[in-house]
């Protein structure tokens, strides 16, 4: 029996304006198990930027939550922190996208292309690209490659808004244009991207591109 | 065109320990997608009997969360409060599982066979049943059905704890063990249930079972 791939998520909360995009990481989760390899959540163990009330979409003033331990929910409490996680642990990583990404691994959310990525974020994105292992980026999170591996020029996806895109190639991605459920693919760097619910109009949509994305990241790992 | 079917999602918070087990939602969520049909999600808006750490497994002491607000979540900020929902507005009604079907929508988690249902979850339930509309339960959440719905004797499933089981038959239901890929059917009474994660060693299988509960209810409607 061959030994199952492992695949890193890396996960920034639960719920798509404070914390990871909560579809996206379960239709992720999905992927990977319907593909036969298995995942393995990481978080960083950090204060959220903020909490916001899903319901009326207006920040809980005062309110304060942990993104590892928010983010254990979508886990089911196995999860690691991103402290922890070593290049030669996973054969892959993916981030799932929600503000999160934009507010507790990055400030994208209210720095754009000025942006600065949690140092251990930074870190492993840098470890797990150097041993030459594929990175997935979702939704939002191609921001977080863009910030972290622009010197080389990724190809990337992040929907169809166009400050955000050129936010994205100010950082020095080269931004792909792609629906929500196909993916952009960078080979020689090993990157994948879909844009999800940048523009998905529904679950089963964004369920396709993710699908398509983890099927890529394996062949690649 | 022929009209979606719409089918009511009821919610009872974000997280497996203290609300609406996050897999098991998105993946119904997903599999009504796929279908063709519209999911409308409510959720109670009352307090959370508790919140959980989900990275300890611990109750978080003094933290006050809202049911509907933390649902809101899963719903990506579409959803509303169950007491809103008439019968004659949706084709169905599905309810996940986690423990906030034993906690939030009903206190089976602490009282067992002899416990109590929320009254607007009861009186919704016991509406679409009583308009000939098909119900579906998931994972716990056959405790309420056996609750409300206990003096039909409907066939559910609710996996293989023993203890679980009977107090299921405490309440009226007749007991039927299946695997977490499987379903049960109590054709007459237009009531389905599979096991999901009381059984389900990892998320694939718990979406095989969720595709044909959603599969199931959906013929039925």
């Amino acid at each position: 029996m061959t030994k199952k791939k492992r695949i890193g998520v890396l996960l920034s909360g639960c719920g798509v304006y404070d914390g990871s995009e909560i579809h996206e990481s379960v239709l992720l989760l999905l992927a990977v198990d319907r593909a036969g390899a298995e995942a393995l959540c990481f978080a960083p163990n950090a204060p959220q930027r903020a909490v916001v009330n899903h319901l009326t979409g207006e920040e809980a003033a005062g309110e304060r939550r942990n993104i590892l331990v928010e983010s254990a929910r979508i886990a089911r409490g196995k999860i690691r922190p991103i402290g922890d996680l070593r290049a030669s642990e996973v054969d892959a990583l993916i981030l799932p996208g929600g503000f999160g990404a934009a507010k507790n691994l990055s400030d994208f959310a209210s720095c754009g292309a000025r942006c600065a990525v949690h140092s251990e974020v930074k870190r492993v994105i840098r470890e797990i690209h150097a041993a030459g292992k594929p990175l997935g980026f979702i939704c939002i999170a191609p921001a977080v490659a863009a910030r972290v591996l622009g010197e080389e020029r990724p190809k990337l996806t992040i929907g169809a808004d166009p400050a955000t895109a050129k936010a994205l190639q100010e950082m020095g991605a080269e931004h792909v244009a792609c629906g929500a459920q196909e993916i952009v693919e960078d080979p020689e760097k090993k990157i994948v991207s879909t844009p999800a619910y940048m523009l998905g109009k529904g679950i089963a949509e964004v369920a396709d591109g993710i699908e398509k994305l983890v099927r890529r990241i394996l062949a690649m790992a």
